[in-house]
């Protein structure tokens, strides 16, 4: 007997795909053998830390000469499974009497092979009260001297399948080769909305450095926008040495705060905190005020140094050192990085620096925070990642991982299979509707959606993209919207709710006096603002089903390129939405879309409901064509919900 | 470093894909490592029965961030590869030493890190010259006395590279977690026309039974015909026990030949033959014959027996006994095969049972030859097929096991990737363009193409499809076009190039009089036969590589459903066909084809020639669409070749 195809499956069993807490998993094997033979199968599956298995019955889909059977993930970790099959000897022995049974043959014969197959049930039957039963029947089973159609009925007897089925230990049964793993994520790992801000900037004058405290008084307003994780930029102490100033200049002042991401002076390094936004405490006093709001805190998990950091004294060891002996700044010839020292994740004492690296995170989560955006993953070992993220899984499998890495988009899925619960996608850089669509298909496509999940931030502190530069609100809008129902993920750096667009010169994708080298003060309630756009969508995201899965967008027929239709189904909840969004910031477009009637069960000849979710507007539509029309000046798209 | 998505590589390694001696194997992989390192890579491959290790580099191709080394198979048997991937040092260290020259740095620092790398080298370098060449070249460029460019010149000196190249044992070498297997089968494995016929059947009177002696002078005119494989059912000692008269009825004379898949009687079993065939010396005469023609003899390994089978006294435990200790004859209740007795594979003495079976395949390979239509392979353990399979291949690699399972695709596949060479297919209940092409993409897909082959049957003794008895010699034309120009391998039964359609009775697609159990004496020279269509085809297929590949089919837009339209391309040989069948053995036909162009390499401005290679017409067309008509009397379609 073979048991192959058996799916979830990633790469031959040595990822684990991911799902979150209460879903079906629902296993698919194709089990062959040669013959008529009918067979049986079960997963065999088993949850964190269990060290029994528990098993689930599979059922054969004739259609697609396949077998499925389903388990509830009820709880965070990883998860494992396989597949079982045998031959259902009693099963298939009832067939083939039944059969010449109705062609009226002479069964005698195969009477005495049935009672055999009893006997052989009840030999190993482990009690006492079901061995003598079964040997009754078979006994009876055998008797010449009965009525052959007693007989029969005898044999037929679904109580005596049953029993047989419960006491039988097949001879043949085969397992599939590999154990499976399934990764278990909680749900707000798979469906949150971000918003990314730098405490340093929460404060009403440019001189005065906000604070833990201050920004914990910001939360309230991004609770009301509908944000559930609020991801801050490091928060360690920053370096001195070679400081950056406004925009990146090299020349810093002693009052410029320099960028979070050249960690470490000596206030201390990735434990600790930069003085300047408070102590500790303050710390945790920000992540009880968050979660006392409904909002997570996750924080920036950057592996490097500034040349402050204690480590470049306490353990030179780590870093790379050249052969006159200084250690080595970053490079990425023929640029120099000056303040940022890598470390040396092959050095001799690499258990000790792994370690140490791991420690940093368990320092955090033993502050309440249990989501990490990690800086750059990709230009750090493979193996470090999945060690650490997996020993930090061990002990708490509700930690989230965002991977930050835009790099090849082959090493941004490996990340992923390594462990990495949500990635960085590219996703900012594609503003038409081709790109959308190939880029989606790339990234999200059924193979890469076991593993990856894009959390589509529509800006970052690195990347104001030239849409949003020259579109102006209206693109903002656009792309707000394009990221809210896309994607189950996504998330804004602060300042996008104001539109701000102003790069620090022509042709950059950074913007003018960057937050990242600098205090930025904001007027949350200036006109032109998208709170009511970011709240409404964030408030229709949390009631729409559809919207909190990432594997049912589907791009439909536009016959307007610049107009991009697509759907997010989901069947159960009977809640299916057709997203049409004019990716034109400029001008008014006009197209028609074609609805996938026989998809969403529609009849052609009948006309039906959908509600605009932004506008509350209702339009009765009939048959697959359907025209709309979009100003931006007005609205940058329809959030459709079909009525039923 | 993580090496993966190795192709090509089946199902994980588990099987061997297959190829043919002398093709080209183009070994592809992801190789990813975190930073921005140069990396290298090399195929490592061994042949049958090697020892050591072959090399052959890689190369990165960056449109697709994949790496690709080839080598060639020169001879059949079992090939392995893997990958093994290493970061390029060196080579990383003088691109970043050539940026920051560029950009006018000193680098008298990287100048040492470079020699370092040298010495490195040069400790673990195998012959003392060139440890002293390198270490001498180090020295050089460490002096600090002499002049930056002449230091930086001899570390940017290509030999030092290749010098370095030749002598670095990489530390951080990585191999892929696997070693793949390749099948390399003998050419006619995968390009040949086969002609199924029964021995008996070769004689000029119905009366006298036909010899391996008569069968012998029949093959010249097969040879004329162009086919390679002569496939003969089985030759051995027919069972007379219950044996099956004409037109499979129940009570068949003394003198009714019987059905050959009966096999065995007083005379012997697997490993004799029929007396009236003959002798073993008379086999082996003919098999002599068919060599000396250009042809190969194909037997039936058909593991049954029939109830006068030498096995069923010898060895009554290598079949299944009933409790009331008779031996069990085959059934598919209620239908009941007195005629013969199923072996049972997993008896008590399965080694015995199996090891004999083997033999008789080593029995036949003794006597020349090389290759077997297994039957009903599907009603037989899979183990069993992997096992032997292997087993004779070990020592005859030039053996090919044609697959005769009418199965599940699933089952078909799966024995396919188990060892067979071939396989039979569902061609021929395939008879419109949809059908056609859903079961070409189903069996033939890319995946499927690295391990399965179909042999295209256009009938067989047991198959008379409803298409032929309907269509007549039209229909017989259309699909003798269609199966020797779809697959490089394909077949007819005897009696087909006569156009033999006369069904046992309506509604069923056995023959009437079938030669399974009668002799059948024909006319080869009937009016309306099919040899010249045969002979031309054959010809054809000899001369055009593109016909000669399975990989290489594409459907193309027709705008009649009735009228097929395929291309075969041959890039390398610049051998491109374009078919164009008239599916309707009763109607002309007519449609507009769409050409491609652009994968053909014409340009849409100008003319092209096609010339017709059944007829040599050649016609003048230009642009994409082109006018088709088809008359089934006169032309069943066209193999229009491209002239360059």
């Amino acid at each position: 007997m073979v048991i192959e195809c058996v799916v979830p499956e990633l790469d031959g069993g040595r990822y684990a795909v991911k799902r979150v807490v209460d879903d079906n998993i629902i296993v698919r094997a194709d089990i062959l053998k040669d013959g008529h033979d009918l067979l049986a199968a079960r997963v065999r599956y088993s949850g964190p830390d269990e060290d029994e298995w528990r098993v689930v019955p599979m059922h054969y889909d004739e259609n697609a000469d396949q077998w499925a059977g389903v388990f509830r993930v009820d709880r965070a970790g990883r998860w494992s499974f396989t597949v079982d099959a045998w031959t259902d000897r009693f099963g298939t022995w009832r067939r083939d009497l039944q059969k010449k049974v109705d062609a009226g043959q002479d069964v005698s014969s195969e009477l005495l092979e049935g009672a055999e197959l009893i006997d052989t049930v009840a030999r190993r039957a482990r009690f006492g009260n079901v061995r003598n039963e079964l040997r009754a029947t078979a006994l009876a089973i055998r008797d010449v001297y009965a009525k052959p159609a007693d007989r029969i009925a005898l044999a037929m007897n679904p109580a005596l399948h049953s029993l047989l089925d419960v006491h039988y230990s097949p001879p043949d049964l085969v397992s599939y080769a590999r154990e499976l793993d399934v990764w278990v994520d909680r749900e707000r790992a798979a469906f949150a909305a971000w918003y990314e801000l730098f405490p340093r900037s929460q404060t009403d004058n440019p001189a005065r450095h906000g604070t833990f405290a201050s920004t914990a008084l910001a939360l309230p307003r991004i609770a009301e926008l509908g944000f559930d994780v609020v991801y801050l930029p490091p928060v360690h102490p920053v370096g001195i040495s070679a400081r950056k100033g406004p925009n990146n200049s090299l020349a810093a002042t002693p009052n410029d705060p320099g960028s979070p991401w050249a960690i470490g002076n000596a206030n201390g390094g990735h434990s600790a905190v930069e003085p300047k936004l408070g102590t500790l405490e303050d710390f945790d006093q920000m992540v009880a005020a968050a979660k006392a709001l409904g909002l997570e805190i996750a924080l920036d998990y950057a592996l490097q140094c500034s040349p402050d950091h204690p480590w470049l004294t306490q353990h030179p060891e780590w870093f790379y050192v050249r052969p006159d002996g200084t250690i080595k700044y970053a490079e990425n010839p023929p640029k120099k990085y000056q303040d940022i020292y890598p470390l040396n994740f092959w050095c001799e004492d690499r258990e000790g620096l792994w370690i140490a690296c791991r420690d940093i995170l368990s320092f955090w989560i033993d502050h309440g925070v249990r989501t990490f955006r990690v800086d750059n993953p990709h230009t750090k070992p493979f193996a470090f990642w999945e060690w650490m993220i997996a020993d930090i899984h061990e002990h708490h499998p509700d930690v989230v991982f965002l991977a930050e890495a835009f790099t090849r988009p082959k090493t941004m899925k490996l990340l992923a299979k390594l462990g990495f619960t949500q990635s960085y996608t590219y996703f900012t850089w594609k503003n038409r509707s081709r790109e959308l669509r190939e880029w989606w298909a790339e990234m999200h496509n059924p193979h890469a959606l076991e593993y990856m999940r894009g959390n589509l931030f529509t800006n970052t502190p690195d990347i104001l993209h030239e849409y949003l530069q020259l579109g102006g609100r209206p693109a903002f809008r656009v792309r707000l919207l394009l990221a809210a129902t896309m994607s189950p993920l996504y998330g804004i750096y602060s300042g996008f709710e104001l539109a701000e667009n102003v790069p620090v010169r022509a042709g950059s994708e950074e913007y003018l006096d960057s937050e990242k080298y600098q205090i930025r003060v904001r007027d949350w309630n200036a006109a032109g603002n998208l709170n009511g756009d970011i709240a409404l969508l964030n408030a229709i995201r949390k009631v729409n089903p559809a919207l909190q899965r990432m594997d049912n967008l589907a791009f439909r027929p536009s016959e307007n390129e610049q107009i991009l239709f697509y759907t997010k189904t989901a069947p159960g909840w009977r809640n299916d939405l057709l997203m049409v969004v004019n990716l034109d910031p400029l001008r008014a477009q006009e197209t028609v879309v074609t609805v996938p009637l026989a998809e969403l069960g529609l009849d052609p000849a009948l006309p039906y409901v959908v509600e605009d979710l932004i506008t509350g507007a209702r339009y009765s539509w009939r048959g697959a064509r359907n025209y709309v029309r979009l100003d931006p000046m007005l609205q940058p798209g329809h959030i459709f919900r079909l009525e039923r």
